[in-house]
């Protein structure tokens, strides 16, 4: 199932095989900044040379169950996600192939139908809780990065976000903090982080990002 | 720097004003592999470019006390270190002179009479278990980089090291190790990580060393 599965002879960049994109993976707890480090790469890397997926995007789309039901998934579980679709994309991508990255609504707990076309990129970026925990998925990354952030910090930047971005009240958030998101950060998110390469210390700091854009720049000058 | 009809817009480079060094400093417990690190960034990114400071080597020169008084400072403890001479130094190098750089002899407990030249060089690695600790030697660097390995390996590691380099039994390496490496890593090493730029788990891999040294190289590449 690992990408590098493909036996090929490597000439020239052992970083990069000829035609093959560079894949970094970012991981880290709910809260602990991984957007705003991904969100730089792309900026500064540039966005025609990054396809930027989100793990979670892909939560298993489950419209057999009731509304209800779905309520009680335990969504902070890797088998939420149905990473076995992203490593599809990511061999379709490194085949060269356009793919269609699924749009999740986090109200209605369902896949939407609409889905956003991503065309193959020199760069791949994974972002998610979960990115470092699969087996799989780890075995396709060429850079496995942890965003490390104190879990105060982090619990406070996810109520913030999900009172604002998706209208949860502040009594729901703790509670599904301390039933799920904190028990599974505990059993797979905070273990994960010894399959980095590097970790991030506190989210967002300029010479980290600085090192992993001047990596992924040396890896797309050295075809 | 900018010329009015000129491409480059940019004013010098905000990572290395002009004529100053980039400063690395590269931290982390004893027998965590730094030594490891610093010499893979020195191999690639040429030992003409880079000037290697060993912290330890600064060790207080104190043959004013015998012999005996020497054993029993705790050399894991920031105040063992003559710091302020590492940091004159450090400005000695980024005003384009060459330094004395000391050499300990670990066995008597005393700095030798001889030194080592180490002229102007663009880019300074400073390799230290206490290189994160003081804060007027983290403002000096440029990049702080922590090597977070287990103390179980660690430990290892320093008792191999101590008997095969410093000639000590492993029982005196034990005694030392409860006595004062593990409460001073505890006490200071451990949570100077919090101002690492990057955390390096588990010693040398070679992405983190290539994000380092692909960082680096940027640096030297924009004057």
């Amino acid at each position: 199932m690992s990408t590098s599965g493909g036996v090929r002879v490597e000439k020239g960049n052992q970083d990069r095989p000829e035609g093959r994109p560079f894949v970094v993976g970012v991981a880290g707890g709910s809260g602990s900044g991984k957007s705003t480090i991904c969100g730089a790469i792309v900026d500064r890397i540039g966005p025609e040379q990054v396809a930027l997926i989100a793990h979670d995007a892909y939560y298993r789309h489950r419209p057999e169950i009731s509304y209800e039901e779905r309520t009680k998934v335990n969504y902070d579980h890797p088998d939420s996600l149905e990473t076995e679709l992203l490593l599809t994309h990511l061999e379709s991508l490194a085949a060269g192939e356009t793919i269609e990255h699924p749009l999740y609504d986090f109200s209605r707990h369902l896949r939407r139908s609409r889905t956003v076309s991503i065309p193959p990129r020199p760069v791949i970026v994974v972002e998610g809780i979960l990115t470092l925990v699969e087996p799989d998925l780890r075995d396709a990354l060429d850079l496995r990065v942890f965003v490390d952030t104190d879990p105060d910090l982090r619990v406070l930047r996810r109520v913030e976000r999900d009172m604002r971005e998706r209208g949860r009240s502040f009594e729901s958030i703790v509670a599904q903090y301390q039933a799920t998101v904190k028990p599974m950060h505990e059993r797979y998110v905070e273990p994960s982080k010894r399959h980095a390469d590097l970790i991030i210390p506190e989210g967002y700091n300029r010479q980290a990002v600085g090192a992993l854009v001047a990596r992924i720049r040396e890896v797309l000058d050295r075809p």
